[in-house]
This record gives C-alpha cells, sequence and structure tokens, in this order.
C-alpha cells in the first residue's frame, strides 16, 4: 500500500459499498465526526470481492470464457466507479474541509478492512452494519461484529435508519438527574 | 423508567462501569462526539448485576445472612457511586457544556443496554468493548457485539488503548487520491 502515509493527523476510515447503509454511514461521519474547521483525512474503502475464476482444467461446474472475466472484471470496476461516485455525492451534501483518500482492496470484506485499519492507524472505523439476516448472522457474525472484534481503533456501527430490529423489555432502569 | 424525556435533542448514551475501558469510551464521546456548543443531552447508563439471592429454604451451596445481603447491596450501591464520581472527574477534564443524565439499571448488561437505547432513542450509543478474553468472546459474544446487533442506533465501541489484539495481513490494496 504505497503512498499512504501514517501520521499524527485526523483520520477517519469509512467502509464504503454500493449499499445504501453504508452511504448512511458516511453521511453519519460527515454530520458527527467531522467539524466545520476540521483537518480530517477521510479515507474511503472499497472492497471488491475476489473474482472467482476457474480454468478450462478444473472439475468445476462453472467455466467461463475470457471473454465473460473481461466483462466481470469490467463490471467490479464499474461498481468501484458508481460507488466513490456515490460517496462523492454524498460528500456534496456536506460543508466540510477534508482530505479525501481512496483505497480499494481486493478479497473478504472483514480482512480488509481489519488489515486497512492495522495499517492506516485511523483514530475511527466507521462502517454500516453489513448484517447478513437473523439466521446468517446469529451463526457467522456480520463483517462489522467481526472488526469490531479485531481492530484497535474506536469502531462505529451504522444501522440503516429504516432497519427493524424490536428489542425486549426486560429490565429494570432508575433514573437520575445531572451531576 | 419515569422522568426520562423522548425528545429531538441531540442526546448520546454511555454505558459506563468499573472498567478503564468504559471511561476511555466517555473520553473518546466527550472529545469527538461533543463539540463546545453543543446542546447534547448525555446520558450515563450503569447496569447493576442483578444480586443473587438464597433463602435458607432453598437447597444452595451458599446461603448467606441477611447482614451479608445488607453488605452486598451496599457494595452494589458503592460502586454506582464510584463509578459516576470516576465519569465526573472524567467530564471535568473537557469543557463541554452538556446536560448530563445519570440511569441505573438492574439486569444483564446487554439486556439493560439495549432496553435503555430503544426507551431513550438516542442519536447514539458509545461503549467499551466489554469482552470476555478470546475463547469466551469467540463462542458468547461480547454485550458491545450484543447491543451492536440489536440496537437501532449508531454504535460506537470503543477499546482500551492497551488492547494487544494483532491482526494478520492477507488482503490486498491500491491506493488512491481523493475526489
Amino acid at each position: 500500500m504505497e503512498g499512504v502515509s501514517v501520521d499524527d493527523k485526523h483520520k477517519i476510515v469509512v467502509a464504503v459499498d454500493e449499499s445504501e447503509e453504508s452511504m448512511h454511514a458516511l453521511s453519519w461521519c460527515l454530520s458527527n465526526l467531522i467539524s466545520h474547521n476540521s483537518t480530517t483525512t477521510l479515507v474511503l474503502l472499497y472492497v471488491k470481492p475476489r473474482p472467482i475464476i476457474y480454468s478450462s482444467f478444473d472439475i468445476a461446474e462453472h467455466i467461463f470464457s475470457a471473454d465473460v472475466i473481461v466483462a466481470m472484471e469490467k463490471y467490479g470496476t464499474d461498481l468501484v466507479n458508481s460507488v466513490m461516485k456515490r460517496a462523492e455525492a454524498v460528500f456534496r451534501n456536506f460543508n466540510r474541509n477534508v482530505n479525501v483518500e481512496k483505497v480499494i482492496g481486493s478479497g473478504e470484506a472483514q480482512d480488509v478492512i481489519c488489515d486497512t485499519v492495522e495499517k492506516l492507524r485511523p483514530d475511527t472505523l466507521v462502517m454500516g452494519s453489513h448484517g447478513y439476516g437473523f439466521l446468517k448472522r446469529a451463526i457467522l457474525g456480520s463483517v462489522s461484529e467481526h472488526c469490531a472484534k479485531r481492530v484497535k481503533c474506536p469502531v462505529v456501527i451504522v444501522k440503516h435508519p429504516h432497519d427493524k430490529t424490536t428489542l425486549p423489555s426486560n429490565s429494570s432502569l432508575k433514573h437520575d438527574d445531572g451531576f
């Protein structure tokens, strides 16, 4: 990862993808973590899944021709550009003086995000919850859970505001005024 | 939970306990989420574990006398006061104009925190990672993981800066300058 400086300035990594949730996480970051007179460097991290390529010698159900592989790679590049353009549009809605850097990773999202955080040492990581629905989340855990366990810096997990999670009410609370 | 208002003001819940990590989470919140001219209401939430009380009629290994129970309850109250005084000391290090409210809950920490968030509807929940060490965390999950899954608002998970988690480096990254 050449060209990435590790310095003392305030740095935030925001993991973005094609979901509305990740754009909401970016908006939350711009609203809550970056002030108008900030000198923050904001790193937009997008993770492309590794392409699954089968050669004609593999005993595989799906064998793709070179043309299909090229088309898939182009689709991946188009997706990166699309996500970054959406992120740019989110930025335009906020009047923030930040240095924006883009990092494109490839591989398992959770590994790439943790790896980037280890290398860039940001002050904060911001990401969507990236859940997979109740059953898979319960068994496997989500990308955000994995990252929250592994990275050292504070992690902000932002859910899409239309998330309909319900909560039980089985505890007792006592309220008190301030100090 | 009488006396707790649900209004449109910016509200942050910080889960505090006797750990250094939770005080670090409070510091992070004061440094990063609350500006000098903020009108934020900051709710400090402390969760007391439910006392385990055995009567002399139970077939239990441990039977406590009334004196011991009173002493345990006093210890619990002392702990609450101690944590809130530490939080107050953290506040004094920051020049922030915030309304501070205290909520004392009782029960399983994860349930009480989720329940409080559901009732108060804060803009953000801030907490320490509250891990239990590798094995238990891997099997059961931590309080913060549980809360991050269940609450609807953005959740900030802050680890103690001396956490020595190590990360693998098994992904590829490409760095790019800003827009």
